[in-house]
Order: C-alpha cells, then structure tokens, then sequence
C-alpha cells in the first residue's frame, strides 16, 4: 500500500484522555483503509482502552511515552525537556520521515511550539500558521482563520504565504473553487488599517496565486464573506475567541429565555429538535481539528474537550491532507514565488 | 439655571436624519429640565420636525447649516472643505465654549476626525479614545470598549490614558465601584502577547489609580470579565465587530431554526414574548451612543441607524457628563501622574 498515510496519534492529550482520543482513531482506522495509526502515550492505559473495541490490529502500533505534557506547564521549557512525552516523540517522528502527520488534542502551546522547533518548517516559509476552519454563513458553512497560533507581530511577507497556503488548503481539502481571499482591516477602503495592513494590501494585491478580494470587516466574517481570512495571530486569536464568547453568551441568553415563562417552556420543548439541528450545522466538530500550515508533515490541534468524532475527523483530513499532496503544492508555490 | 448642559445636535447625520434626530432631541428636553438644544442642520427640515411636537421653546436653538458631510465622503477632506456642515459648524462650537457636548449620528470618520481636529484634546492627553458600551453578562449588563476609534497603533502611554479616562467614566457615569481593567491579550500570563500589550502591561500594574486586574481573553469579554476592556483601536474594532457579526448570525439562525418546522412554527409563537425580553436586555440602545474621551468637550457618535430613543440617551448621557464633571476628574488624574 504506497499511499498509505501514518499518522501520530498523541493518546494523552485533551480533556478526555486517553478514552475518546482512543475510541476516535478506532473509528478512523474503520472510514479510511489507507491510514496507519501510531498510538503515543502510557502503553498500559492506550492498550486498555484498544482492547475495548474490534479493529485491524496490523494498522495499529503503540508506542510508550512514560512523560505527559500538561496544559499549564510553560510550553517551550515543556518541550525542551520531556523528551519522552507523546508530543515530543510524535513530532520527532514527523521530522525523521518516520510518520506524515501528528494529531493532538493536548497544550496549544506546546504543539505549536513543537511544530516550529521539532518538526520544521518547509523551506522558505518563514512562519507556520495555525489555520482553524471558522462556521460562516456561506455556501460551504466555513471559513479558514489563518494565522491564530503563536507568530504575533508578524511581518508582511509572512501574512502573504499565509495567503497561499490558505488558498491551497480551502481549494484542495475543502473543494472551494478560487476560494475568496480577504485582510482583515477596519474598514473597506484600501488606505484604512494599522501599519501591518497597510504594508500587506499592495502585497496581496499584487499576489498571482490568490484570488484577492481586499479587506474584509470583522462584521462580515461570521457571514462568510471570505473563504480565507488572513490575519496575524493576535488579531485572528481574538476573531476566534470573540466568536466563542458571543455564542457562548448568547446562546445561554437564549435558553434562558425559553425557560422564563410556563407558556415559553412549553414552546421550547416544541422548538427544540429544529433549533438543535439549524445549531448543529454551526458546530465546528465536523471539520475535525486546526492544521498547522507550512510544516515538513502536517500538525492538527483538535480541542481540548474533543470528543471521538473530532479525534476521527481530524485524523481523516491528514490523510486527505497527504493525499491532495498539500505540501507539495505549498511547496511549489512558495519556491515557484521566490524565484 | 447655572448647571444647564448645552448640547448640539447633528440634526443631519444618520439613516434618520432629520426625523428621528429632532424626535429624540424633543424627548429629551421632556426628561431633563437642566439640558439646552442647539438642533443643527437644513433649518426649513429641522423646523417643520419640530412643528410636529410640544415643547419648551426657550431651551431650543435651531442653526442653520447649508452643507452636508456624507457617510461615504473621505473625512478629513470633508472637515476641511465643508465648513458649514453641522459637523464642523458643532463642533467649532464646543472648542469656542459655547456648548458643552456635541452628539451625532453621521459619518463615524468625520465625528473622529473632528474631535481631534476642531474640539481638541485636553491638556496632557495623547490621544482620544472612543469608547462604547458593549452588552456583557455581568452585574451592570455592559463594560467600556477603549478604543474603538481611529487610533491605531497606539503607543503604551496612550493605552494607560485610555485605562483611567475608562475607570473613571464607568464610575462616574455607568456607576460602577471600582471597575476591573484588563488589556486585551491572547492569554492570561503577563509574558503572552504582542510587542504592545508586553510593553503596556506592567505600566498598567503599577498605575495607582485604576484597578488593573491584568489580561483579558477575548473569550471572556462577553461574559463582562471586566469593566474597562483596554485595548488598540485595530484590536477594538475587531471585538465590536465580531460582537456584531456572531449576533446578527446566529440569532439569524435561531429564527431560522424555529421556523424550520409546523411544530417549531408553532412552538416559536410561545417562546416569542420571552425570547423577546430576554434580548432586548442585551440592546445597546439603552445605553445612548459612544463616548469619545479626552477633548475639551464630550463628543457622543451614536450608531448611524440610530432612532429617537438612542439619541434622547445620548443627550442625557452628555448632561450627566457635565454634572459628573467628568473632563475635570481626567484632566485631575492626568496632570496628577504627569507631576
């Protein structure tokens, strides 16, 4: 099987570690027969969960990690010196060759900064992204936010390989035709914006490889009026938690409401079934986890709480991932660039 | 009557201009006895508003203005050119003394630029911020948004400026004891953050008198984490928007969700009333418009859809920013710590 995609399961990291990381790679090893598993973590918990289920067994390694990375400890320490934690090892591997993708639901922190320093980044590109898919409103129910990850104060070259990579992923992982390519500024007009934006407008403008729309509002990004949403990471931290926090609170103000009166909680228990199902198309599980662009293999950062489903659908887009042949493409875009 | 406020209103500015302007301009007269109107705008239109209602005459001067800055005109260019705009001809007011507080609904450009430009900064201010009113889930229901303005890249000096005009505003007028400060960050820990908000950070923990409790993530802000949200106004106009586009969308599909079936059709009518009330707690439009801080007179925009009820607040909240002697406690803080 030469087109087989191995990927690095980190078993220890997330919220519900070991079990759900477990039982979601089980159900991806059973949607994708090209895929190959590396299980890392405590080899007594991984293997006491595996035996819970049926599964092709010669797709299957684990392999022990006797440290854990935990989500408060200092992320760059963390990685310097645990070198038998699930991320460091996994990340090694990816390095080495030895596996083409890492999926963890472990410390943000301390995946990116593995990604930047253990991993690599693909030659010339000077900053590796972290590209979350965002829901919007538009045809395809999602938007990529790229960069939210650890490069504050970036430079103008940088947001402009974020510009490509987002395009190639939204194009091949996503099928978005052309996808629509806009800045995040404070306004439409092309002399708006703070001195990063303004720098980076006639770049992108100017960019052959991307279909460049201008700036994009913060107000119409919920709306999905850009498939891809180039930002710099502070910025696009906060685009990311807003949108958390204002659903989070809103939607508590809306429950609340239906609960206030008799009359309303008897209306809720007949809205409740349509309203789920409208939300649910607005839950970001589906798409499985954030990729982190511009690496020598692919990087996904799941949430912290994620569930099996998420486990299984970020592991599924690594193999799309190898299979489109994502890195080549940046690859040769950023090379063909340079040239 | 020695503590009357006299306010000017941009009788042409807004989506409902002149109407709804001069309405809430006559609703507030009803409410205040100690407030003067100079109503500003196209004299015939303003007039034959006013013949619509009962009021008391003598606390109503209407000036004629034969010029009109549009929402789309570049703004300092229309501040410079068109002098005999309500907007310059207001304004030239308040930095003459001959009013107080200068309240519009028009072009957001035109309003910043003029504030900095005609009423002019207090003495050893900066910069001036604006700074809304953003609905949280906090006690007061709302926390301060500084800046939303048109300051981007602002240094650290200015950002500590903006911390204590905030304090002291959401004291004074909001009557919060005490208010919670933290600077907009990607993280909790003091070492997180871009070049600005690291710099920033430890100014605003040694500042005496503010209640710095340290980083906001953005996630929390809604939930009203703190009453001063400090931040660039890049960063701040992003929050606001997001703020916006997330409610509009999701609320968009709720509505959608309960009309999806019969029996949500059905169910729908009976929440309607309480999904209502619990809402509309969450309008802005209690609160009157946003303050810009530091100039020698308060200059109040107000949303450009802006109708009678938001304006009437907005004129109000300038008579108890006279009464608070608000300009007098910042121009006391500021000079004390430049001592």
């Amino acid at each position: 099987m030469a087109a087989q995609t191995k990927v690095v399961l980190d078993a220890m990291g997330g919220d519900h570690a070991p079990q759900e990381i477990v039982k979601g790679g089980v159900e991806a090893l059973e949607k994708s027969t090209d895929l190959f598993l590396y299980m890392l973590g405590d080899e007594e918990a991984v293997k006491r969960e595996l035996g819970k289920y049926t599964y092709d067994e010669s797709r299957v390694e684990v392999i022990h990690c006797s440290e854990t990375i935990e989500m408060a400890e200092p992320p760059v320490r963390a990685v310097q010196k645990k070198k038998d934690s699930s991320i460091v090892k996994g990340m090694t591997m990816i390095r080495k060759g030895e596996a083409d993708a890492f999926v963890s639901a472990g410390s943000t922190g301390a995946v990116l900064v593995g990604g930047q320093l253990l991993v690599g980044r693909l030659k010339g590109i000077e900053r590796a992204p972290l590209a979350p898919l965002i829901p919007t409103d538009n045809e395809k129910g999602c938007s990529l936010l790229i960069d939210c990850g650890a490069n504050v104060d970036a430079r103008p070259s940088m947001l402009v390989q974020f510009a490509k990579m987002g395009s190639i992923y939204m194009e091949s992982i996503m099928g978005v035709q052309n996808p629509k390519v806009g800045i995040v500024n404070i306004g439409a007009e092309e002399e708006k914006g703070n001195a990063l934006v303004k720098e980076t407008f006639p770049l992108l403008k100017e960019c052959p490889d991307i279909n460049f729309v201008g700036s994009v509002e913060a107000r119409d990004i919920p709306a999905g009026a850009v498939d891809v949403v180039v930002c710099e990471a502070f910025t696009g931290n906060i685009i990311l938690k807003m949108y958390e926090g204002v659903a989070l609170m809103l939607l508590a103000k809306v429950k609340k409401g239906l609960l206030s009166t008799l009359r309303s909680k008897i209306g809720a228990l007949m809205v409740k079934p349509a309203l789920k199902k409208t939300l649910k198309a607005f839950s970001m599980d589906q798409y499985g986890g954030a990729p982190m662009l511009g690496l020598k293999g692919l990087v996904v950062k799941t949430h912290g709480n994620s569930e099996s489903v998420e486990i299984a659908n970020s592991i599924l887009q690594c193999v799309q991932f190898k299979e489109a042949k994502i890195n080549e493409k940046i690859s040769g875009q950023i090379s063909h660039s340079e040239a």
